[in-house]
């Protein structure tokens, strides 16, 4: 017979507009049955750590035709996560193994798309680097900065949201490739973090600066080559005017307008023309093939100390809304994730 | 001893701001000497036809360190023209050859710069051909299609200001290969001949839609695989919400917005990301290096009635002015030259 247990879980209430807030998600109790359904392939997962990123709260608007779809109003969030298999009827996966993938948020979870599951081999870090340099995040930064940015030795980059998840990757994997890095962040903390732990050549508080054009003219005299775009807005206006020609932008994400109902415009597109640039958006969906090459490199090198990753650690399910809201107003420090258990 | 003629001269009064007016310009009676300068490699030119492009509003303003420099106030406007030569220092022309290059809106130049000069072999075509479909124009059609577009047989093709110097060929090379073509166009008889005259599949007149993105939904239901934006602003925003995954945008021109002192503001950039879309801006400068291919491939082409252009002619120096203004209301059906003297 099988034990019912509790299931504590956050739901989002409605459709989100404006500014994502607490209260638009809310903690639910409820149970749940710890066995695979009968006949059915799902596995049973306890969830041990969740990730936060920028592009769910897009997930909470109503979509259509797009990349990823809505989250459904009344129902947990769902995002990547580790866990724990409890119980598999899939053979791919066993009790005991440890899975990196799309999970709810919550503390058990019955998944049925295992296709979505990756089996965790190296459990020789730490686990929850998986939802972040390991992981999508990671991805994102090494696929973006090789396969999009088109980097070259002694190139000029700079990165938005620096201290991010992915923003603290590429200035490390630009500098190992020897360009000259530039990052913006919106605290002084970030700006020490990513000099002194993340070895970037030059760093600044976009939020003190009142002119975005005159501080890039400060940190690149001579232009910039590689842009790789986090925030969008204004600093991708002022970026533009700062490229060089045959410069390149990789658009990761605009975080700064993810909770706009009416985005900024953007209005110095001219500059693509006059300085021959190629603006270029990707997600990480279209480089899964190299994830395999990428776990290959970049494991060794986090167990060498050669890359160095931050992240900023909400304890507790019950902490999840608040984290997740953080991240639009620069509150993480570094890579978002919530513990929901660590064992 | 040299003859001193009358030389009428276009003079651009002052830098521009806000809409050019033909009084932003005047007509100047000049004389000029018709002799090479005593030890100069320059050459004197009779100025035949001169052409209207939009990129030369640009040059009406002040400009640092781009890839055009501004035109001088109280200096004749420069652009491209085919001329005769009547007088060389260069020993690469010779009196009464006829050349394609960089020259004044006046009767008679005397130009040094006699590298950027191309003289004419094929004069058994209309001469001001050379100022559209066999000049600058039409390698800027042929390069940005081509090698920026990276176009397949089989896909959508979007062309705004269609029945321009440029659009009328991008369309013309994109059914050539195969692709479905729609062009935009600011007059009923432009869009006729679009679909008469250069065969596009289809074709609207934006300043009849009241929604530029139900429009494109009409004629691209699957969205659109490549954009030859020659106009920014709205129609590009609209252009965004209709582009297909791994879309191409090639811009080449955004002539809605040079007289505008402060550009409208493009609001769906994030679609970059979920679109995965290529957005790249280039200048003809560039793929010179094509230009003997490209006049290879496209004068049996014309002469064979395969490709066709359309020309619209404005008669004497004086009307110049007006032909140059009138671009930025759509004024023109076709390219816009001006002939100083038919021979």
């Amino acid at each position: 017979m099988t034990k019912e247990v509790s299931n504590k879980q956050v739901i989002l209430k409605h459709y989100v507009t404006g500014y994502l807030k607490e209260s638009d998600m809310e903690l639910k109790n409820t149970t749940i049955k710890l066995n695979v359904p009968k006949g059915s392939s799902a596995v049973v997962l306890k969830n041990l750590y969740l990730s936060c990123d920028p592009y769910m709260r897009y997930r909470m608007r109503k979509i259509e035709g797009s990349y990823v779809e809505s989250f459904i109003p009344g129902s947990p969030i769902t995002g990547y996560g580790v866990a724990k298999v409890l119980e598999s009827g899939d053979s791919n996966f066993q009790k005991g193994d440890i899975v990196l993938g799309r999970t709810g948020w919550e503390e058990y979870s019955i998944v049925t798309a295992t296709q979505t599951l990756f089996k965790i081999h190296d459990k020789d870090v730490p686990l929850s680097y998986y939802l972040g340099i390991f992981g999508m995040p990671g991805l994102t930064a090494y696929a973006g900065f090789y396969e999009v940015c088109s980097p070259k030795k002694g190139e000029t980059v700079f990165v938005s949201a620096a201290s991010g998840a992915v923003g603290q990757l590429v200035g490390q994997f630009a500098k190992m490739l020897g360009c000259y890095v530039v990052g913006s962040a919106g605290s002084k903390e970030k700006v020490d973090q990513l000099k002194s732990k993340f070895c970037f050549d030059e760093a600044f508080n976009y939020k003190e600066e009142q002119d975005l054009d005159a501080a890039l003219k400060r940190y690149f005299p001579d232009g910039i080559d590689i842009y790789f775009e986090n925030v969008g807005g204004k600093m991708l206006d002022a970026v533009l005017l700062n490229m060089k020609v045959h410069g390149r932008i990789a658009v990761c994400g605009m975080v700064s307008q993810y909770n706009l109902e009416q985005t900024e415009g953007v209005h110095n597109l001219f500059c693509l023309i006059t300085k021959r640039i190629r603006m270029e958006g990707f997600l990480v969906f279209d480089y899964y093939h190299l994830y395999p090459k990428y776990l290959a490199m970049i494991i060794p090198q986090i167990k060498a100390g050669k890359v160095v990753y931050a992240e900023d650690v909400a304890e507790g399910l019950e902490s999840a809304p608040s984290a997740l809201v953080g991240l639009f107003s620069g509150r993480n420090i570094g890579k978002q994730i919530v513990v929901v258990s660590r064992e």
